[in-house]
């Protein structure tokens, strides 16, 4: 399982699966709804542009995760997620991340790849605060989101 | 002076305490209130759990805090404050806040213990997160934590 | 150019400021603005204190700024960015920042100055938080901003 | 395939091990020898023992690894390389070889795992050090290693 | 007891002494000696220019260290050591040591101080280093320090 | 000035190099020679490899560095160093550097530049390494470096 917000989904993303899907059999991708969270796109819209991102990878599946990781890992009889490490304040994170699953029992093992150097500044939000002032993203994110986050964001096209 | 929010005490907070008290004669766990911030237990609730989870140590005394701590501290003759250290993180913070009461003129020397790494990945924030999702936090907080928290943040039963 | 919020403007801003008028013939202090951030000054306010606390420097002048950093820069036709950095999370949010920049495919180079150690410890939100509990900021800022954050954040004086 | 020095093999390194065992069928540990090192054990001495240690899991291997490890492990056929990340000096030399290796064209992926906060602490150097001043070892490595060290290390009984 | 090699003393270590002293009664400064590393001052000349350079506390006093710091403070009936943080490096380091120390089972409690920021470059290495190339060290160790450093490290007047 | 040793030059060098001299008008490339350490190749050895690495760029000059990094600044009339910062690491060392260098108190600035994400991971010591094993370092250094790092590493060919 590769789990995540993707709001939206960028290359970084992309890297990180499809090297999980050369190791792995089958992988899936969690696109994860926290109620407290605002998003720019919606769990439907999210999970859509994954979808059209990822489809070359055939042992990949986008689904909707909810509640905690584990958990949710757990229920689908999942072992193992991977995770992208980017910088030392992502290590930190998914350091305490990580001990905090195991004091919970689970059975579940998390595992970390580095991302590519030239993804390493990528961040969802990154990508969202440069479309709002009319940067080009094709760079970062795949045709299809740079093109969703041009509707979304562009004034006077509301949000 | 062992400062904090408190919201809620955790096993975390508790060995830092413990092993204070093992090393100064009297020891104030300031329990602080910063109007800007959206607690989920009221100062009242927070000091009554702390001072529940900390009974068992005859020379620790729960108090509220407020205002700057080096005032806070000042004003009751303390000379010196006892912190945690878990990450990087909590390092370049409290670097940085040290060096500012230092600039304040004030005659509180700041003193740092490291967290035992059982105990590294616990954060208030981590548990409150992990009781909203229904997991069970008795090997983070102390029972009568861990039954506020239930009660608080069970659906169904209002906050 | 040296960007930032200067919400409001510190020893810190002013050293960077001054190492950087000894280096360059020019130095433009863009003061930013960015809708999405809630500010204690306005922009107006942030440059007048800028200028005031600048005003010994003949090759500095300050501007406003706005939209993407590196657009800003091209415009003036500035070629090339100053920045501090503090400390370890300063520098992996400017690392990210500055591959961002190139992968947009600007002419604009980011160079740092590492901060004075008697001024790494400053920030404005620290010097605002200080102001708002009453404590003294004049080691901290000028006599002009220290006046600015007094009337500002003084309680029954209004916000 | 986990590689390493293994002078001596520590419990951080049997937790690593263990628990890529329990994900991936088949797991060689490659005890690396390099002649520019100065070990305490000898090649065939720190193969012993890593066997010695690991000998509870039937589908474990212990090798002898040389030269590069991504050269050493395409030519074992061995796709994924699983390393334990203990702390952010971990993480930053990691970093530098997982892009090292990807620069060097191979079809190797290296993930990693972060360590029990238990082991966080434990280093075969600091082992090593302990060991030297006659402090007991038996908590950190396994009763096989503790008595290694102590023969090995105990003056008089020469090294 | 504030431990180190103080090879040799500066004013980083002594502002931590003298910090120390105002918060204990009495305060052992413990140079341990280490044959396994190369000294510039042995372990009576980096006691001797420790003395010199402390010797205006009166509750301080200069001891030898040997052997691991835990059985060292053990055997004076030393509850709390003392160490100054200056940096990222330092705080991993002195991590991994209180863990160390804690699994070795012993009684003994560190406490941290920030290192003031106008010293946290200071290092003996770093001065040893500048008076090899023949700079003024008088701003970074007492007068008979630097004096010790020009005789010892002045070219033609040998080691 | 960019300082260093190019123990030998590499892109990541070369990067740094040639943003620099699009920014200032001269740029000095000082190859420093410390005698504490140990090369793999002598000074000369390295300036030429540097010379020839950046003969395409009329306003560099390789030259011999020598003493302390401020003073040889300082003879030549230098008042800006360039250096490039990859890592945390690299961030806390040349902080200390930085800190200490205004404490001799001279008026040459440092300013750092962020390398490149695809350059992050290079270091002459890795691509030493490499080389040693007989791995193609084409992608890291310039041909005439490569060829040197051969003819110097191959087996058989001494040393």
């Amino acid at each position: 399982m590769c789990p995540g917000s993707f709001d939206p989904i960028t290359y970084g993303h992309i890297d990180i699966v499809a090297r999980t899907a050369e190791i792995f059999d089958q992988v899936v991708v969690a696109v994860f709804d926290n109620p407290d969270k605002g998003y720019l796109f919606d769990c439907e819209e999210r999970m859509a542009l994954a979808s059209e991102a990822l489809k070359a990878f055939p042992n990949v599946a986008v689904e909707r995760g909810s509640g905690l990781l584990v958990n949710c890992a757990r229920m689908r009889g999942i072992r193992v997620v991977i995770k992208g490490l980017r910088a030392v304040s992502d290590f930190e994170y998914e350091f305490q991340m990580a001990q905090t699953n195991r004091a919970l029992g689970n059975q579940v093992e998390t595992l970390f790849m580095m991302t590519r150097p030239e993804h390493a500044y990528l961040s969802s939000s990154m990508v969202k605060e440069l479309a709002k002032h009319g940067a080009n993203t094709r760079g970062m994110v795949p045709p299809v989101v740079a093109d969703a986050l041009k509707r979304r964001l562009t004034p006077g096209q509301g949000v």
